[in-house]
């Protein structure tokens, strides 16, 4: 695999703003993985084709949903979700990325899922607060991240969650399951450590 | 059924400021039954016994969870949604209560659900909204009630997400489905209406 040319061919798929975005996820996924003990190889990859099929038409990721039997379920929920579980089967379609934890993080970059791996955590972080990114909660998150990537992903989720509580839209469910399980896995480790301090 | 025999039972459970409660779910309950053209005796007696086990000490409701195969899941989230399975078991078993309309408009009146029946909405927001409650978005509850059982429940869950969200506590996905639910029921209202309207 060239990633000189993965990288050509990713940017020939969106406009240039998208691109300067997918440049400022890759560098937060790297420094991320390299603050949490990731995979920094495998970050750098997810990040760079997480958003290959987002500038794609709506109709053309409806016919792939459809025919490539991608979850159905996906058509009843915003099309914000789409491009990811889209753009998975498109890399691997299209470029043979056949790593799966790589894949996984593409597919699950927008909505996160249940039980999230440490990088499916660094793709859809860094797709949150990489430098271009600019909303009312992104300090925060971006503090948060310094010390905790469950703490800062959930945020993140309580962000997207208050965004589409306030606009009347539907949430997806994934999505909190996926804030659930960070809760879950944070209040594990609080116990972890409560009991190593022999509380 | 003696109504008033239920009355002195439900009452005997719990201590005065949650009966005082029940008393204004029971009017709320009856009031947008007749305004929403809904069952007014199911809605009175599903309002009637919502929170005949809220009292309850919670290991008396974890015994009952467990040993009379309610769902298992409900243990993994906050014990405010126990009651409402527990007071459903609980008055089909000690008063025979059988209507499945009744018992399931006391089982989900805390966490609602995915498809809500028209008593599961009256019973839920009548919960929501008597006038016992203060809470900051209570007023725009009881306003949006004044014409829409659906947008009243909406902004009723909407304010529990916000609070859960607030409290970085996790969220129970039946809540997020129901609000999904109602929502696409809205829209499916709207879609009708503008194609009555020749849109």
């Amino acid at each position: 695999m060239d990633l000189e040319l993965l990288r050509e061919a990713t940017r020939n798929q969106m406009p240039d703003k998208r691109w300067q975005h997918t440049l400022g996820v890759v560098r937060t996924a790297i420094e991320l993985a390299e603050r949490f003990d990731g995979d920094v190889r495998k970050a750098e990859l997810a990040a760079l084709l997480h958003d290959y099929s987002k500038s794609w038409q709506t109709s053309r990721m409806e016919q792939i949903i459809r025919e490539q039997r991608l979850p159905q379920e996906l058509l009843d929920y915003d099309k914000e979700l789409w491009h990811a579980h889209v753009g998975a089967w498109a890399v691997q379609t299209e470029h043979g990325i056949a790593d799966e934890e790589v894949l996984d993080a593409i597919r699950y970059h927008t909505s996160g899922r249940e039980q999230m791996t440490h990088l499916d955590k660094i793709v859809c972080l860094a797709d949150y607060m990489e430098p271009g990114r600019d909303f009312p909660s992104v300090d925060r998150i971006r503090q948060l991240a310094e010390s905790s990537l469950e703490q800062a992903l959930i945020a993140g989720f309580d962000s997207t969650i208050l965004l589409l509580l306030d606009r009347g839209r539907r949430i997806f469910p994934l999505t909190v399951s996926a804030r659930n399980g960070l809760i879950q896995q944070l209040e594990a480790i609080q116990l972890q450590e409560s009991k190593a301090n022999g509380g």
